[in-house]
This record gives C-alpha cells, structure tokens and sequence, in this order.
C-alpha cells in the first residue's frame, strides 16, 4: 500500500500553513540552490514526480517549457494544484509514482522534489525514468539527505535543559522504513545511503552534474529563528544527471 | 606549516601497529570496494598522493603499471616503504603533497588513500591533479567522510554507563580544520562537505564514475569486534573519476 500521508485531512491542513505551501519556490529554503541546478526549460517537454500544489510545472511552463506534467498521489494536492494552474500546457495526474507508464523518451526533463524518499525502492522509479527520459535530458531532485533519515526520529539530541546538542546519526547502512515525525504526524519515509542514490544514478546510465547540500543563505541566518541550526547538519541532498 | 605527524615517533610506533600497517592492503577495512574501484593498471603510469607504506604503489606494479610514483610527507613512512619494495619501477618522493610539481599529463592514473582530508585546500590540489592526469585518466580517492569529520573529536555519543548511543554530526557546513584523536594523539584534520568534494571534481573537468561508502563485509559483521557499530555510520567516502 503506498502512502497517501497528503490526503489526511489533518495533516493536509498542517502542510498547507507551511511556509513553503503558502509562499511556493521562495518559501522554500533550498530553493535558491535547486533554481541553479535546473535546466533551461525552452521547448522542453518536462514531468514532475510528486508535483504537490504543482510550483515547479507552472515554473517551468513560465520559463518556456512546452508541457509539464505534474504527478502526485494526493488528490487533496492536485485539487489545489490545479486552483492555482491557469495554462493548458499543464497536466496533473492523480497516481502513485510507483505506478506511472509513460512512452519511452516522452520527456526532456524530469525533476522531483522531495518525493523519492517516500518511495520503496529508488532503484524501480529510476528504471522507468531513465526510459522515460530522451537522450541528453535532465533529471534533477531533492529528498532528504540520508544524514538526516539514518537514525528514524529526525530530532536532534538535546541536553537536559533542552538544548540542542548535535544531530544524531544511526543505522547509516540499514536502508528502509523509518517512522519519522513530520507536523506532529508520523509519516512513513525510506532512508537510502548516498552510495546507492549516486551508483545507481551512473549504473542507469546517467552522468552525476552535480551534487548539492543546500544550506541557507547567509542573509538568513540572523534573521530566520532556527535557521543558525541548519548549518549544523545537512538536511537535504538535490542531484543532478544527465541522460547519456 | 604542513602537518608532518607521522614522523612524530609516538604517533609513528602506533600506526605501525594498526592491521592496515602490518597486513596492508588486506588489513584495511575498505580494501574490498576500493579494489573494485581502481581501473586496470596495465601500462599505466600511476601517482599515489599519500602513499605511505606503499602497499599501493607495489599493487599498481603487480597488475602491470609501467611506472608508480609514490609522495608522503613522512620520512619514516617512506624508509619503510622502500624497505618493503623490490621493483624499480617504483620511485618515491619525500614532499608534502601541496609542494609538488610535474610535467602536464605524467600520469594516467592518480590515487589517494586517507590522506586529502589532512589537506588544507581540495580545489588547490585538484586544480593540480587535473593537470598532471591524462586526458581519460582516472582518478580514485579515499578520504575520511565528511559525517565522521563535521563535529570534529571523531568518536561516539555515549550514555552514563559508557554505551554507544549514536554518532554525533554538528557543524557539517562550516569546512575547514578539526582537531582529532587518532591512536591517542591529537591531529589536524580539514572538514569538508560532500558538495565540496564532488563539485568541485566536476567543475575540475572530472566525469564521477563511483562514489561509494564501504561498509564493512557480512563475514566480518559477527567475527571482528566492534564491527557492527561501523554499520551505525560512514567512516570513509571513496570516489572515482575519469578526466573528460
């Protein structure tokens, strides 16, 4: 049974009051750092695999891009998503990731934004996508760094008086299920090791563009609460390939 | 000043004491996925930054290098190397890594193993080693992980009664020196993000070819004490590249 944490109406309305579901990209903190990593959508045909309110399609549709389709397995999502979507280059479909179909080379660029680590297995997903995508295309995500889903919990050990400590790492090697908390609700996630995000990318014949753990930026580590925090440990991984 | 620590004697007596110094290549942990890593040596002229003992020198020579330069910065380290080898297809130099200077294109292949994190400036090396490497020439390199070495005393979290609770990561995204402790002394090490590592090898003209962290084998995981806690963490980060 995949899980459609999204759907719950009470986490729903929790990630909707999240800064990154109200402001879109800028509400987003690695978003300075993806941007650059994206390509030039001109003429592009591109897929978004866990589109949610859908700001990556209509980002790419404004930077020229031909098509987008956006996919995600929350109808709650897409139902918002497409409030916010006026152009008909873009198309959402309601569908676990797991289960998509699409043509062989039906699209140009394919990007996710912290999707695939709800996903079982990364190694099925980029079997698909490595058809999906043409020759020379691009495939650019997120997920959560594995420092940051190795121990289960995602909470940082603190002292007795509640101060921060450190960020603790455990059972680095053990890939699968852990139970974290997210918006005070427990969400199911996959940690996965950096070797086997990168190796399998190159055994899917991809070449690594580039590799990057986001980090605020420097205007906002005085100025956001809690942001002096995030350069203590990294809290995603966004990588880049292209399709040789 | 560049650190010289294994001409300390203290420090010197204890690493020839480590089973990687007394059975070599075999005696390192991560033998197994780094020799899967290495390309085929035959023909190929090979320089080793940091050989050390020269336990990899004499592997290049074995299967069929034409030629291996070995660099440390220990004099002790080196006496003992040539005390250990036979062929004259290998020389060794007596310099810190960051001093040395040759030709564009001497080499095919370069290695590194556990020695670049006591290297101030990744870029300044690499800026190096993108000239002397062949155009196709690998380049294959260990270092200590970039987990292992955020916080900085590199050991583990432990509860009242001396348990291991979890390794601890802080400071992840401010690079530059730790001070730790390896074999009771303290030495200088240089903390850098994994972004830093693998951007700039590619921004360096470097397709990445593997990035990989060994973990230590099933055979080992109930047979060698204090092996299963090496599955909690990533100690090292191994990476192969080809210059395009």
């Amino acid at each position: 049974m995949k899980q459609n944490k999204y759907d719950d109406k009470t986490f729903f309305d929790k990630y909707s009051n999240m800064n990154r579901s109200k402001n879109g990209l800028e509400g987003a903190g690695e978003w300075n750092e993806l941007k650059k990593m994206l390509p030039n959508f001109a003429g592009k045909r591109v897929l978004d695999l866990g589109c949610g309110f859908g700001w990556h399609c209509r980002f790419a549709i404004e930077n020229g891009a031909e098509l987008a389709v956006g996919v995600d397995i929350s109808s709650k999502m897409l139902k918002e998503a497409r409030n916010k979507t006026k152009s008909e280059n873009i198309q959402y479909i309601c569908m676990p990731i797991e289960d998509l179909d699409f043509t062989d080379n039906s699209f140009d660029v394919i990007i996710s934004s912290l999707a695939l680590h709800y996903i079982q297995s990364f190694e099925h997903v980029l079997s698909k996508i490595s058809k999906w995508i043409s020759k020379g295309g691009e495939f650019v995500f997120s997920v959560e760094h594995p420092i940051f889903t190795a121990q289960g919990p995602q909470d940082w050990h603190y002292d007795d008086k509640g101060n921060i400590l450190h960020w603790p790492v455990d059972h680095y090697f053990t890939e699968g299920v852990r139970k974290a908390n997210f918006l005070g609700e427990e969400v199911i996630k996959y940690h996965r090791t950096l070797t086997t995000y990168v190796n399998n990318l190159i055994k899917a014949g991809f070449e690594i563009t580039g590799v990057v753990e986001p980090k605020p930026e420097e205007n906002l580590l005085h100025t956001v609460p809690g942001m002096l925090d995030e350069i203590r440990r990294p809290m995603m991984l966004i990588v880049s390939a292209a399709k040789k």
